[in-house]
């Protein structure tokens, strides 16, 4: 317990995925705190699409890429195990944002400390964590459904997918997911309670769509882009709202993986102006503070309720987190993915 | 004057804009009203873009396309010269949708009084017309813009464009037109009060758009798509506001005419989530009923104080209203294009 391991980014993706070969293990000292510094065990570690934009080589407003042989990072939870900060003490659970490792040191700022009533620290990196807190506000501010209206929702076990589905369950609609395969739509409609979910891999794919929203697509939560986002489109109704979050299905993957009806933007353009659709970039960072404190009252209480349930997806040990990040592009993860670094 | 004159379809467009050939003369008997209709002569017709819909072949939600060999219609103005109708009489001024034709019938239904203190009749197809009323409501509704923020209009001298820019103006924003010749910008500056105006076919468009937004986009009312579209992109602040209204620029004219680093949807959708964009569609029929009288009174008072100077590119004669609808789709109307049929 007393070595320090950590991964570190050996080389770039050579094509789209960050495959786990990009990544290495090594051991360093257990690092020491100083004076107003404090000292972290990783405890879980938050698998997001999101992260791409690190272990690329151009910078996006998803932050500025990591240089290679440094430390991979990303959402984590941790146990404070040493304080030579005033506002810390050892044995608080925080969250935040740092790097693929054992120990870490923190001074403190832009860490988060899990006295909320939180149900499971884990839940801190999805439910409670950017991914649930960017369903919360897609649904709250950027694309409110009414009670009856048809909701759709990409990556329907993602992080975001899923509590965006469960809380438009809770809000009267009727919850439509998209996923990758057969087990996992039959997981978001048994055990996430879905009215129904469609697999993208499926030939008959749009139909199927066309087929699971009998009165339209009212608001779209949208995740993915690509064939998933040219399914929707068609089913829009009037006065539709696409909350857009983030475009997995295509991330910055070049437009190869988007042919279609609508795959040139005055197309697209063209169905938002005659269906009266608002379009809404949504990054979840900006509404953290003034929408934190709301989110975490509400998120408390829907999941004591057992109206929100979060489903996780949890690889147990640092080694694996390189595989569990490629699963993510690949979709094999049946929830939101987390690693356990320790307990 | 008893002759009935009347714009007949006689082709639909070979390619792209409907050019005057498609159109032809005839001449018929003056139509008698019946019981409980009235006759109405024809004084201005507007020339307007969204026609382009009833030429084609396909419909639209922009309405069916007219038969060949059937009456043109459009936005048009008229005085009430016979009436079997008790809601009309005799030398009313009204406006509405109907036939290019001296002379029409109408049941009165979808008709509108021009009694409330309209300064000019023509302007019920301009400032008052679908072209004002879709500004004030993107303007007010779908991308209200800040005091001090910066305005973007593409087709500056347009019915939708002059006027968008003139209540920008007026609500103290910085305003920045968008047209296709140096002689149309100078109008948009000198004439419209715009604070400067960008020809889209000078080579260095993107260039010159920037240099006239040093502090980048707020708002947008996208009239044209395509190439002016892809200048304004990169241009937006975070939490900017694209109020789509129309597609000038490529109309339905295919993916050809749009070429560029957004031209795929995904690129686009890309930056609308990276700058928290919101492109919310508008079809300014949907305000009617309930914005229309502020929409009057507020105008009405814009004109009167001169705030708002509404500029009209006036052709005469029905015989020129082919030619003068083409010139519209060719960018060659200095202002809200609009036909005098009669006085």
């Amino acid at each position: 317990m007393n070595t320090n391991r950590r991964v570190i980014l050996w080389e770039r993706p050579r094509y789209i995925v960050p495959t786990a070969n990009c990544f290495r293990m090594e051991t360093t000292a257990t690092p020491t705190p100083a004076e107003g510094e404090l000292r972290i065990r990783t405890t879980w570690l938050g698998m997001d699409s999101m992260l791409y934009a690190r272990v690329q080589r151009v910078s996006s407003q998803q932050g500025e890429p990591i240089k290679l042989k440094e430390a991979m990072v990303g959402p984590a939870v941790g146990r404070v195990e040493e304080s030579r900060h005033p506002d810390y003490k050892a044995g608080e659970l925080v969250s935040g944002f740092w790097e693929w490792q054992d120990q870490v040191i923190s001074c403190g700022k832009r860490l988060r400390k899990l006295d909320f009533g939180i149900q499971k620290p884990s839940y801190a990196l999805g439910a409670y964590g950017i991914p649930g807190f960017g369903a919360y506000i897609a649904l709250d501010r950027i694309a409110p459904p009414k009670t009856g209206e048809t909701v759709v929702v990409g990556t329907a076990l993602g992080g975001l997918g899923q509590t965006a589905g469960q809380i438009a369950k809770l809000k009267g609609c009727r919850v439509v997911g998209i996923a990758g395969s057969d087990e996992k739509c039959e997981l978001a409609v048994r055990r996430l309670g879905f009215d129904a979910c469609i697999n993208h891999e499926a030939k008959d794919f749009s139909r199927q769509l066309m087929d699971a929203c009998p009165n339209g697509i009212d608001v779209d939560i949208e995740t993915v882009g690509g064939k998933t986002l040219e399914a929707i489109v068609p089913l829009l109704n009037i006065n539709a709202r696409i909350a857009a979050c983030g475009l997995m299905g295509t991330p910055h993957f070049g437009e190869s993986a988007f042919k279609g009806r609508y795959q040139n933007t005055m197309s697209f353009m063209y169905e938002i102006i005659n269906r009266r659709v608002s379009v809404c970039g949504l990054v979840a960072f900006d509404h953290l503070r003034d929408k934190l404190q709301d989110f975490h009252r509400d998120m408390r209480g829907w999941i004591d309720s057992e109206e929100v349930r979060p489903l996780e997806d949890i690889v147990d040990s640092l080694e694996n987190a390189p595989a569990a990040f490629q699963d993510i592009f690949e979709g094999r993860n049946l929830g939101k993915r987390v690693v356990r670094v320790a307990d």
